[in-house]
C-alpha cells in the first residue's frame, strides 16, 4: 500500500469491486490518493483487525468499507480504528441489499458507521472527500473549493438535462407518441 | 415555459422521464396544457425553491413531481407552494420503490403530498385532471364530462376484455391446454 | 348531509374517527364546510356506490376517505366518482399501517387515489384545502391566501421552537445534564 | 355464462389470465364446470356488484378472484355475496405481490376472503374443489374421492422425484461435478 | 369430541385461545356445532396427523387452525386431510404476525390453506360458515339465509354508526373541540 | 471460566441477559455445564477474537451468541473458531429484531451461523443440546435419551393443554360468554 | 440409503436441488458420507415423519433440510427427531426468500432449527461439518483439523483476491477506465 | 449562534430533541463546541437553505441533522453545503423508523448523507468527533487521543459487565431461579 494514501477502500471480496470501484472513481476525480484492498471480516479476521489498527498510523484519514449480506466489515473496522468509517451496503442476489443496509447502519451506541445508500459507493467516495474537506489544512481548502465546483457541476448538468427534456417533451413527439403543449 | 400551462410535471433527473411521460400522456389525452422540466431538489435547490415559489403565479394549478430513492422533490416543492403537489415514487434498481414511496408519502403534518403508486405516473396525470375538474370554471366542467367519459371508457374496455377472455377460456383450448366448461 | 358541504369526510367505521377527526379539524381551520359519515365499502357497498355517484351533484368537490387493513374505501369511491379522492391509511393493531398504505396507494392505472401518510388525516384535510385553492373562484382565492398564511404560520411556529430549543440547549442544563457550548 | 358453472373465476384484467388460468386448469382436472370473466372492481363497479349479488342464484358455489396491487376485487365481491370467495394475490412489476397479498388478506371482521399465496392460482382452484367436496351431495362425495386420489398422486410424484434425485446425487456426477457418497 | 361437530377449531397452544375464541364465537352465532382442541404440529406431530386423517370421517367439514411464528399447523393439516383448512396467523411478540402470515399463506401448489388476516379468527369462523353454506343440504340453505341476515346486520350497524358520527361531528363539539359545519 | 464448561453463552452486553438467560436455563435442564460472559464484537474485539480462538481448546463444544441491531458477534465468532456457533437475534427498541436476524443469518458462504428465532434463546440452548447429543460419546447418549424425554414432555404438556381447552371451550361458558356445542 | 451416511440432505422437491447440491458439495469436500432425498412435508407427510423418526437409528447425525415459501420441512423434521436439523430457506419466484426464512427460523420454543441464509446451502453443509467436528470421536478430530485448514484456505484465497485487486486497482486501468493512485 | 461552534445539531422539530440530545451529549463529552437549532426543511425552507449555505463560513465543520418520516432535512442540507452531513433517522409512531431511515440513507449519487442507526443520535455525535479527529490540526490530535481513550473505556465497561454477569450467572441463582454450572 502506498504510504501517501489518505483513503482506504476495502471490501469483503473482489466480487464487490464492480460496485465499489465507483468510490475509487469519485476519489480519483478529486485527486485524493487511495489504496484498495480485499479485507474480509469473516475470512481474514486478523488482517481486518490489523488493517483497522494501523490505518491511522499508515496515514489513512478515512476508511470506506463495502460488504453484503451479514455485512460486518464496516462495523468491525470501526471498532478497531478511530478513523471515520464509511459503509457501503452491497446488494446480494436476494433481499435487495436490505440485509446489508441493516447490518451496517444499525451499529450499537459507541461505534458509528457512516452509512450510504444500497450500492452507493460513489457517494461513499464523495463523503470521504467531504470529510477530508472538513479539515483545516491546505488539502481541505482545496477540496472545499473542488467540492463546491462539483456541486455547481451537478447543477449545470441538471440544467442541461432539463433543457433537453423540455425540448424532447415540448418540441415534438415523445417516444410514446405524446405531444406536450408546454 | 409556456404561460398557459396548467400542470407542471417535474422530475429529479431526465432518467425519470420513461416513467414520468405517462403523466404527460394522460394530461395530453384531456387536452390539459402542461410544462415539463428537470427540477432536482438535491442538485438544483435554488431552482427547486424558485420553481415552487413561482408556480402559482405562472398559472400552474397542479404540480406533478416524480423522484426515486430518498425522494425529496415532491415534499420540498409542497413546502414552497400552496398548490396541490402530486408525488410519483419512481422505483430504482433496488428496494422496488419502497424507499421512494415512504420518502414521498410520509410527510409531516402541515405539508401534504398527494402520493400515487410506485411508478404510477399515469395516475398522477389523471389525479391532476380530477383536481382541475373539481373547480367551478368552464375548464372544470369540461374535464368533469371528459373524466366521466374516461371512466365509461375504462368500463367499455374492461367489458371487451371480458368478452375476449370468456371466448378464450370457454370456446377452445387455452394456452395450457385447458378447456373450460363455462 | 348539508347541501353546502364542499368536502366529504368518510371512513369505514366510527372507530376511525379518533384518527380522521384531524381532517375535519384542518378543514374547520380554513372555514371549509364539510360533511362527515361512516361509509363502509365492505358493510355498506350500496351506500358506498351511491355516496360516490352522488357526491359531485350534492356539491362536494373533494372526498377524504380513511380506512385500515385491506383498505378498499378510498379506491372504490374513486371508481364511482370523478372527484379527487384523498386516502388516509388508518393503522390497525398490527403491521403499523403498511397494509392500509399499500391497499390505498397502489391503485391501478385509471383510478388514482391521492394518498397521505399513515394516520395522516390532518394532511388529508390540508390537501383538500389545496385542491379547493387550486380553482379560479373567490373561494379558491381566499383559500390560497389562507394557505399562504398557514405556511407562514408553520414557519413562525418552527422559529419559536428553535428559539426555545436554543435556550434550552445553550443556556443551561438539559434534561440529561448536558451543557451546550454554542 | 353457463348455468351449470359451479365456480366463477374472475380477475381485474385479462392481463391476470396467465396467472389465473392455473385455477381454471386445476378445476378442469376435477371436472368442475366453471365460468371465467373479467370483473374489475375499479373499472366495472356495477358489474362487480351485480356479479357478486347474482352469483349464488346463477348456481355458483365458490368465487375465485384474482387481482394485483391495491387488490380490491376479492374483498368487494365478498361484501356482496354470501359465497366463499377465494382471493389470489397477483404480483405486479414491483413489490413482489406484497401489496396484493395485504390488500386481499387483511379484510375487516365480518367479510372474510380465503387468501392463497402470491400467484397461487392453482391452489385457489384446489381450494374451491375442497370447498365443494365439503358438501353432502354426490358431487362432494365424488370430489372427496378425487381429492384423496390427487393427494395420493402428489405423494407418488414426490416419491418418483426422490428416486430420481437419489440416483442423480448418489449414482454419478451431479451437475457441479459432485459425487455423493450415500 | 362430539360426533356432530362440523367445524374443528385447533391451535398450536392454549395461549392462542384469546385470539382463536373469536372463531368459536362466530360459529356459535350461526349455531354451527364445533369442537375445540390444542393440536401442535411441533409438539404433537402424531396427534396432528391423526387429527387431520380422521377429521372427515368424524364428521368435520371444515378445519380452522391458528398458529404463530413458523406457523406450520394449518399447512400440515391441509396435507393430511381433504377438508378445506382455514388458517389464522396468530401474531407473536415480534414481527407483528408477518412471520405467521407468510408461513401459512405461502403454501406450495397442491396443498392450499384458506388464509385470513393476522389475528382474524372471527373471519375464520365466518369463512367456515360460508363454506358450509355453499353446500346443497338444508343446513346450507339455513346458513345462506343466516349469512344474508348477518351481512344485512353489518349494514344496519354501520348505518347506525354513521348516524351517531354525523351527530357527533355535525351537531356539537367533537372531542378535540371541533365544530363541523356539515 | 470453569474448565468443564461445554457450551459458552456470550452476548454483546449484559442488557441482553434477560433474553439470553433462557439459553442457560435450557442447558441447565439438561445438566450441561456452561460458562456465561459478555463478549462484545465492537467494544472488545480482542477479547472476542481470543474467546473464539481458544474456545475449542478450553473444552467448549458449542458457542451460543446473542446480539442485537447490527449483530456481528455470532458471525465474527464463527470466523475465529471451528466450533458450531448458534446465533440469537436479540430484538432492540425498533425494527422488531429484523435487523438482528438479518445481521446474523445472512452470513457469506464459508462461515455459517446456526440462527434461531428473534429472541429465541431457549431454542438456542436446546439446539446446543441437540448438537452435543449428535456425538458418539456417553454424554451424547445420555442427552439423546434426555432430549427424547423432553420431546415427549412437550407432547404431554400439549395434551394437557388440549384437555383444559376442551373443558373450557366445551363444558361451559368461555371468557367471552361463548358456549361451544362440541 | 446407505447405512454409513452421517448427514441426510432432504428437500421438498427436486426443483430445490440446484440450490441444495451446494450442501452436498461442501460435505463431499470434507469426505462426509451423505444421503440425499426428496422428503416433502406437504406431499409425503408419512415419509417425512418416518424419515425423521428413523434418522438417528439409521446412523444419521445431522439433517440438512431445504424448503421454500411456507417452508415447513425443517421444522417438522425437528419435531420428529432429536438430531440437530439445519434449515435452508430456498427462495421462490417472489418475496426473495423472506417467506422461506421466516417459516424456518421462527420456530416455537422447544423445537429449534439451525437456520442459515437464504439460499445458503453451502453453509448448511459446512455447519453440518462443524457439528460433527464438535464430537469427541476420531471423525470429529479429523474434521476439526480439516475445518481449520478450510478456514485457513478461505484466508489464503481472500489474500490472493486482495493481491489481484490491488494490482487491478493500482497498477493500471480498471474496467471503468479508472486509474487509482494508491 | 456562537462563532466557535464546530458542529451544528439541527432537527425538524423540537419534538426530536429527546432523541437528538444524545448527539449533543456525546459532543459535550469530547468538549466539542456545538450549536443546536430547529431547522425544518418543510416549514422553514429558506432558513434551511441559508443554514446550509452559511454553515462552513460560520465555522461549522460537521452538521448533524435528525428528522423523521419523510425525513428530508439531512439530504437537503447536504445539497446546500459542502460539509459532511450526518443524518439521524428519528422514529415516529408507526413504521419503526424504517421510513426515516430510507428517506435519509437512499440519497442519489452526488449528494451523500452519513447515516446512522434509527434513533442513533449518540453515534451521530461520535461520528462527528471522528470526522473532526480525521484532520491534521491540534484539535484533531487531541480528539484522536480522546477517541482512543473512549474506545478503551468501552472495553473497560464491557469487561466490568462481563465480570458482573459471570458472577450473576455462575455464582448463584439468576432471576429466573437458574443456577449455572460454569
Amino acid at each position: 500500500m502506498a504510504g501517501q494514501a489518505l483513503v482506504g477502500i476495502v471490501m469483503g471480496s473482489d466480487s464487490d469491486w464492480p460496485v465499489m470501484q465507483a468510490a475509487a472513481q469519485a476519489l480519483a476525480e478529486f485527486d485524493v490518493p487511495i489504496e484498495v484492498d480485499v479485507v474480509s471480516a469473516h475470512r481474514q479476521p486478523d488482517k481486518m483487525v490489523e488493517y483497522g489498527r494501523t490505518a491511522a498510523d499508515r496515514g489513512l484519514r478515512v476508511v470506506v468499507a463495502g460488504a453484503g449480506g451479514a455485512a460486518h466489515l464496516p462495523g468491525m473496522l470501526a471498532s478497531v480504528t478511530t478513523l471515520p468509517v464509511v459503509g457501503v451496503p452491497v446488494p446480494l442476489a436476494y433481499l435487495d441489499g436490505m440485509d446489508s443496509l441493516l447490518s451496517i447502519v444499525q451499529m450499537p451506541a459507541g461505534v458509528p458507521v457512516a452509512t450510504v445508500s444500497v450500492g452507493g459507493a460513489r457517494n461513499a467516495g464523495l463523503l470521504a472527500v467531504r470529510i477530508l474537506a472538513a479539515g483545516t489544512d491546505p488539502l481541505a481548502a482545496r477540496l472545499r473549493v473542488a467540492m463546491g465546483e462539483f456541486q455547481e457541476g451537478l447543477r449545470v448538468q441538471a440544467d442541461a438535462k432539463g433543457e433537453r427534456l423540455r425540448a424532447l417533451a415540448g418540441g415534438g413527439r415523445a417516444t410514446t407518441g405524446f405531444t406536450a403543449r408546454a
